[in-house]
């Protein structure tokens, strides 16, 4: 019988050694922190690129403020003490333009991290070649950094270029020698992996190669960085068993086994994530490079504290069919009166976390790294909803707003269980410190005011699915105009 | 307790349903066989490319011969009769011009299958980039076909094209219209995938996006055809508990599921059949894709009744560190006076085959398709071995020769367990009929023979391992001249 007792186990994949070590062992504190304060104290964004990233559309603003002083301790935020020298201070945030990316890493600068974004702003792109748009309008990178700049006096770093091109991201590398990476930089929707071929092509290649050359980078450049990867519940699948974190116990003909647990993504996007996984836990254990996979659950949310500073710092908010995830969508759906687009028989059931938990989860994640030769998989969620349940939520709230909320069941543009059990384990990262925001009312009030205010702005075509698992074809699918 | 019972199991994926079925249900016998024959006994071979692909250098020989009439029925050597009208009669073998493609070519031909060889013979550059050669002369693709059709009437296809095209590859199953491909084309070496981070990029770029072409190819030109996928045991590592064939069920906390056996790939080349069955397995849940994984073992030999004919028909042989496996490279090292290189301590078990058992699985495969919908996983291998007991076979069948046979341990290039639990599941194929050639010492005295006919084309200096897995490095690593 498979043992389910792994919720503060962990690999070390170097050393071949298995550690069960209490939360309080990974604690990384550091009492003093030595800052660097440049001579400059906002040296001139470089919208051309410098001279060793002519060819790109590089920019790097200074990474380390002035009036750092006076704040905070990196990880002081996490409820831990931060007293080890090595505790990571400098993080590289991939795909620091995006939904999560952005908000952690206003909530990173906001802690005192010096942080610095890489992105292509290929998201933005995707955008403009589907004809699809945030719900709010959402600033120029530059400007959002600008703007953050001058309510905080917090610098972040910019580097504009593509992961995949292992020029770029070396020198972002050498340049700004990361003490931890987050990558958030991969094409993260599992419909626009289904589109057609070209782009199932594009997601696969794009996440795996991104995230090949990230561990490469690391390995070349700073052996002791932290990869902290974000991963996604759907690697997983629904096995009709209790999904662990990471790793299961197996007891198979009298012999005993913790192994990685068994995955069944269900999109090429999915898919894409199980494979960097593989590939991590591999370089973890061949070249000690440290690594947490965080297996997240569905976002939904908009505000965190630094976001609502000012408009400029607004996050995007998706809802478009391709992009939007379930509640975030549901709630927009509401507020400009569409149906709830249920697919299905709507039996769906998911990890889900409100996005000011996923930049904490990160914190924390920062905050406790992984050890050499580790690789450390978290599962990021905070509670389980079927699809039926958040609808029941949002009609709910909304009717409490006077809203005329009215639910409809579309085919299934999946291939998924309808109905099927679900249990997974989400402990780790509370050991750790998460303190969690629920969904409450007060939090789908909040949701459903905000995309009332932006109503004006949806774009109703958008709402519909339309893009089909089964209908997928080798041929490029035509966008409708 | 997780159960053993799994080797007649399978899943369909499609239907979500599982079946135990007896190999007698899966039989696909077809009694008549309408042949093609063209007008002409032999087409013209077009070394530019005809016009339909005329940007690649594509070779279209005339696929089905003359003469077939007379000899025995496809699948008529797999010990089944053959009366299903569907019986598979065109197999694609991408890959076709490599070690295994090649002698599974020429075995399909001669069981008067209708074949194509699809391959960019990039495997003849690879030998050229790096300073290798095999140790058999081999002659061209083009004139191993040649002197195919010669001795026995029989026709190939050629393509010559990367699949990494979808453009070629359309066209090439436009044209062909195969019921089986047997996918062979991927970069097969661990080493090299080790090299640098250019060749592991490549390696996972071409492996993954040319299954991926592969699957979009069938979903589009032709749904009803099967997948044979050489995949390999070293997706599994080398676990504590014994391995399934591709399933595993596990009850856990009171619940039980049968789920993909989890992976543990110990290379960039290995983590890519890993990647490539996650692939397969949700084309078959969601399209309804027919697919056989094999995992394949540690092949042996050099000779196949059909290789055997002629010496332009020859296979390559291997024996250097970067494509070399281990019982062919401590034939050849035993023919030359080099002492057998075991790595480390030599305690690494592997499953290994006869490459005559190779062709013969292939071909079981292919006669017993997987159904619509169904992810098949055989693990193809015959018979264990410690790389120690490999070289005691070797020493003491090269003392019979008169050679002075010696083993040298040399540290391990690969980050592997030396010394482990090995026991893994290999009941499928025979279930099909799978007659194995185990090895014998006639085989090693031939194979040794063979190594001392061509012992002067050696060369010395390619034995040594110079690939790191630890050292690799993101730089291009020079090749010694």
């Amino acid at each position: 019988m498979a043992n389910a007792a792994l919720v503060s186990c962990s690999l070390n994949l170097l050393s071949g050694s298995r550690s069960c070590s209490k939360p309080s062992s990974r604690l990384t504190p550091s009492a003093s922190v030595s800052l660097q304060v440049s001579q400059s104290p906002f040296r001139k964004i470089h919208l051309n690129g410098d001279k060793r990233l002519r060819k790109y559309h590089t920019v790097y603003a200074m990474a380390v403020s002035m009036g750092q002083e006076t704040r905070a301790q990196p990880g002081s935020g996490s409820g831990h003490s931060s007293n080890e020298a090595s505790s990571p201070k400098k993080v590289m945030v991939i795909g620091g333009d995006g939904y999560c990316g952005w908000a952690t890493s206003l909530h990173l600068s906001n802690k005192n991290y010096e942080v610095a974004v890489v992105d292509n702003l290929v998201r933005r792109s995707f955008d403009h070649q589907l004809g699809l748009d945030s719900l709010t309008p959402i600033a120029s990178i530059h400007n959002r950094i600008r703007r953050w700049k001058s309510l905080t006096g917090k610098d972040i770093g910019l580097y504009v270029g593509d992961i995949c091109d292992f020029e770029f991201l070396s020198e972002a590398f050498k340049s700004f020698e990361p003490d931890a990476v987050v990558h958030f930089g991969e094409q993260r929707s599992a419909p626009y992996s289904m589109i057609d071929r070209s782009r199932a092509v594009y997601t696969q290649h794009n996440n795996v190669i991104g995230t090949l050359n990230v561990l490469f980078a690391i390995k070349e450049f700073g052996e002791d960085c932290h990869l902290v990867k974000l991963g996604t519940m759907g690697e997983y699948g629904t096995p009709n068993i209790d999904i662990e974190e990471g790793f299961i116990t197996i007891t198979h003909n009298g012999r005993t086994d913790t192994l990685p647990y068994p995955k069944q993504a269900s999109s090429f996007y999915h898919l894409s994530k199980v494979h960097d996984s593989h590939n991590i836990a591999f370089t973890c254990k061949a070249w000690g490079i440290r690594a947490t996979d965080l297996n997240q659950g569905v976002v939904y949310g908009v505000k965190t504290e630094e976001t609502a500073m000012h408009e400029e710092l607004y996050n995007r908010l998706d809802y478009d069919a391709v992009f939007g995830t379930a509640l975030n969508r549901f709630c927009v759906q509401a507020a400009v009166g569409h149906p709830l687009t249920v697919y299905g028989k709507g039996g769906q059931t998911r990890g889900y976390l409100d996005i000011r938990d996923t930049v904490q989860c990160i914190e924390l994640a920062i905050a406790n790294p992984a050890q050499r030769g580790e690789f450390r998989v978290f599962n990021q969620f905070t509670e389980q909803f079927s699809v039926n349940e958040l609808a029941a939520l949002v009609t709910k709230a909304g009717k409490k707003l006077g809203l005329d909320v009215r639910t409809v069941s579309v085919p299934n543009p999946r291939v998924e269980a309808e109905e099927h059990y679900y249990n997974a384990k989400h402990t780790k990262l509370a050991e750790l410190g998460l303190k969690p925001h629920l969904l409450s009312d007060s939090l789908l009030d909040s949701l459903l005011n905000f995309a009332v205010q932006y109503k004006d702005r949806v774009d109703s075509r958008q709402i519909m699915p339309s893009v089909s698992w089964r209908k997928i074809g080798a041929k490029p699918k035509t966008v409708p105009a």
